[in-house]
């Protein structure tokens, strides 16, 4: 016999074992398939810990982790939406909302609660540790479509304005990322990855 | 201008982009292609964070959740060695040694420490995290094995003794996901997934 609590988080974890195949736009740099959505909370996690300097003082690194780890189960049900399209932006959030209701309440009440927190406080975008862990979410794609010379912009038709528009808020996370972020873009310009 | 620094740290993150194409034995519940090690890092992670309360009381989650994320990054050079197969595991060890040799130090000198050092604890299995760490890299495989009606197992011919002794340690990590993981391991046999 499996103790009621401990089947209901082994649910909820196979549930999110579908993470792997929601597709992003971005590529990987060794065969450039598509990257999925485990794959990025993974490496974004890796960042993380490893850029947490150019994090605001005093960050709480596990809940910066905690919550980039959760950030896009919702996908499961609503899929990615590119974040350069405004329109399939707008049209994802009451997907995200009902995924939101069917996921998060597979797990124990108390948990269920908590996961969903996390989500919210990172979709707000409030508080230094949703800052710095948003400024990694677009970090993250941005140095993976530089690094396969801007497949995924060139296969979306996406211009520098949209990237600069977009990806400014890193600045709001961390300055430095932000300065080195940049400097990436008008790289990426140069070298004919991105449209002027 | 990039910092030093921040471009050694970047240099890492994207050197590790690899360990998505490093390919497990098991596979995903969905599609059932096989997982790769970003993948598995990501869903050990979140099952930490959602079954903390099974490891030894007062355990530090953020090392347990860094030692996690940085588990298997040695296999970019070295691959992955079938955990039934001790043979291989016996090839792979000092092809894990070398790999950290040479990934790691990409790193700031300080960081690298820190990975290594992390990589080492979880390996040496000692500390309560590595324990929880290492019974979680166990039950891992085993959920998504049984989820996948014993694919994996059936496919390298694994039995249902070597399959308790290797997953035996997940005692040390957690008495109660032991429980949990003979009684899979017992249903597993009974439904024909794995060979008695």
């Amino acid at each position: 016999m499996v103790p009621d609590r401990l089947a209901r988080q082994l649910d909820f974890i196979l549930e999110i074992d579908k993470a792997k195949q929601i597709l992003r736009r971005n590529r990987i740099t060794g065969d450039r398939r598509r990257e999925n959505d485990a794959e990025h909370a993974w490496h974004m996690s890796v960042m993380a810990m490893l850029l947490a300097e150019y994090a605001p003082a005093g960050i709480d690194l596990t809940r910066v982790l905690e919550m980039i780890l959760i950030h896009d189960l919702v996908e499961i049900d609503a899929g990615d939406a590119y974040i350069y399209d405004a329109e399939a932006r707008r049209r994802q959030q009451p997907l995200e909302q009902a995924a939101a209701e069917r996921i998060f309440p597979l797990l124990p009440a108390d948990q269920a609660r908590l996961v969903r927190a996390l989500w919210e406080e990172f979709e707000a975008r409030e508080t230094p540790e949703a800052r710095f862990a948003g400024a990694l979410d677009r970090l993250h794609p941005l140095l993976l479509n530089f690094h396969t010379e801007g497949q995924a912009w060139r296969e979306n038709g996406t211009r520098k304005s949209q990237v600069l528009d977009r990806n400014a808020s890193i600045a709001d996370g961390s300055p430095e990322l932000w300065t080195y972020a940049r400097q990436l873009i008008e790289q990426a310009v140069e070298r004919g990855y991105l449209d002027e």
